[in-house]
């Protein structure tokens, strides 16, 4: 008997379609060596396929909704209205698959360069969990008098028990597994409200987890914690705002957009999660070959773990780290490989089982 | 006739008395080079005034309200529950002084080690402006259900008209005595009733500076810019707690909290504007003479400009530079002098006119 996996696959726009080829190869590679199967479904969605349908998450979500996982691309494109896709699609999806934790491993990859002076890999192997389907993204807000000199807008952050328990609550079991270190990222000496709330869901859920350490640093001091002393942090959790803009310095600190990915986990099996690189749709370079795949490959990664097949998470993960040390540098014509060539040596380390 | 500005000084907690030590004895100098006076009047508050009288900013207000400037050390300690000095004393000091605009310069001063690689002070001299009484900042929040699994918590930010646009103005006008370009940085596609009330505001202020050229860039977003290429910006205006995060990075950028200062002005005169250090209390190295004076010398420097000593301003500052790069380090054992050193130095320099 094989197992096989339902997987609905949105490449989007931009780069999003080569850099997603180039983990479906990496995934062929994964099948063939590991022995389980899929069952693939592409799906038209972005800013391209927005501007000649107007459709957006709503068309999909009856597709998408009985697959085992989403494997996503990037969306994105000028001639979108900002916040259009955004909303109607990212944030949508997130919500009504109830995509409870936003997760972003932060680790250097040896060989891919870090701006950051004087950081090497052992001190810096964190997880950072946003809360994913709350707080200011709620997106509720009023506004007075608009247009008018006396105009006040006011914006809401909606912080439910439930919401911040379930995603605490994965933090703790995550951090269990690892260095058995959770530290709460949040602004609890101004957003008093808010901040009571989540500190006291950690003081409680916490007490479930005697065995892990718990320890709290505001957001601003966030900024100079990650890149200076990232040897503090095992698994940060944090509300979706904050989540939103640190794990962006997360990204920085591991050499940028190209390697960083994340997984939206749904928690209770009620729909499905979705794996997707933390890179934009890069139009300027779409079809250049100057894309690196290797955040797309990575989600695939996160991905192939999250359905069980530990293993070959491991293999492809190995084989993308390997491909990368060899690069010559990065980004743009830099990189000494194109992006489908990029994408064949994974495929072809994870195949042979060489990592 | 010589003019005399009444400055009330608050040295705080911690290392805070010794670097404003440093700070009022490089006055002293800047008033024999450039004939002006100062009458202080020094008062207490702070973490261990409060643990004596249970005073907050209350206590105060009277007094400060009549001087032309406050200098501030820091404020702080572990024995007093985190919040109230915060809210009882800084916020409140912006608020009821209405401190509107919070200015942060970045720049990297030679000598100052940034720990970001490949960054040369060419590339980063820019000014932060944050709005400061609103926002987030507002603290206003509810919590229905609490301490029930049904907790909900409401946090809620407020942004007016007024507020934005006095601080935008401000920021269009820093801008035209400078490289003339303003970014506006925000969170718009998610935030949206107060990112459109900021942008509308951006947009019709704008067209008062038209040699001002407009820039927007989302929050998280800031988090790869700033880093990497800070030679985009020039003026960055901001909400208060978008502003509190990204101010923390700036202060990354150029080294560390040893260097960074920040103006509260208040932009129409009703109330005195208030300059501080960056860094806090440091308990830790209090007494130690590990402390870096720079810090708050350079706020010194800042309150000069305001008060209309241009010149002096400016020797101060660059006394202060001179000094620091010719320290063999910046932070503890290794800073090669201590802290009351470096403030004698550098008032030797201004005493001298040598800068
Ligand atoms: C595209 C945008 C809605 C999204 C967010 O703000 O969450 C992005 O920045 C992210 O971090 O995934
Ligand atoms: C001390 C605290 C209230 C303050 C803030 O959050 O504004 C500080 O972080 C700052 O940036 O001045």
């Amino acid at each position: 008997m094989t197992t096989s996996y339902a997987i609905a696959v949105l490449p989007g726009d931009g780069i999003g379609p080569e850099v997603v080829a180039c983990a479906l190869e990496v995934l062929d590679a994964a099948e063939q060596r590991y022995g389980f199967t899929t069952e693939r479904s592409t799906l038209a969605a972005g800013a391209n396929h927005y501007l000649e349908t107007g459709e957006l998450f709503d068309a999909v979500e009856a597709q998408l909704r009985g697959n085992d996982a989403i494997l996503f691309g990037s969306m994105g494109d000028p001639r979108v209205t900002p916040g259009i896709l955004e909303r109607g699609f990212i944030l949508e999806m997130r919500q009504r698959f109830q995509q409870a934790a936003n997760v972003r491993p932060v680790r250097l990859y040896p060989g891919v360069p870090t701006p950051i002076a004087d950081l090497s890999p052992e001190r810096c192997e964190m997880v950072i969990v946003r809360e994913n389907t709350e707080g200011a993204y709620v997106g509720r807000g009023s506004t007075v008098h608009a247009g008018t000199p006396h105009a006040v807008a006011m914006q809401e952050s909606l912080n439910t028990r439930a919401g911040i328990e379930r995603v605490v609550d994965f933090s703790f079991r995550l951090a269990l597994g690892r260095r058995k270190r959770l530290t709460l990222c949040h602004k609890t000496n101004i957003l008093v409200a808010a901040g009571q709330l989540w500190q006291q869901v950690v003081a409680e859920v916490g007490e479930r987890y005697p065995e892990v350490e718990v320890d709290y640093v505001h957001v601003d001091a966030m900024c100079f914690h990650l890149p200076l002393t990232p040897e503090r942090f095992d698994v940060v959790v944090t509300d979706n705002l904050f989540g939103d803009i640190i794990t962006d310095l997360g990204a920085v600190i591991q050499g940028g957009l190209g390697v960083a990915t994340s997984a939206n986990l749904n928690l209770d099996g009620s729909a499905p999660s979705m794996f997707e690189a933390i890179h934009g749709s890069a139009p300027d370079i779409a079809g250049t070959g100057l894309a690196n795949p290797a955040g797309a490959i990575l989600s695939l990664a996160l991905m192939l773990g999250h359905l069980g097949e530990g293993e070959a998470a491991r293999a492809v993960e190995a084989a993308t780290v390997e491909v990368l040390g060899a690069l010559p540098a990065l980004a743009g014509a830099g990189m000494g490989a194109t992006t489908s060539e990029i994408g064949a040596r994974v495929a072809e380390l994870v195949r042979d089982g060489r990592t």
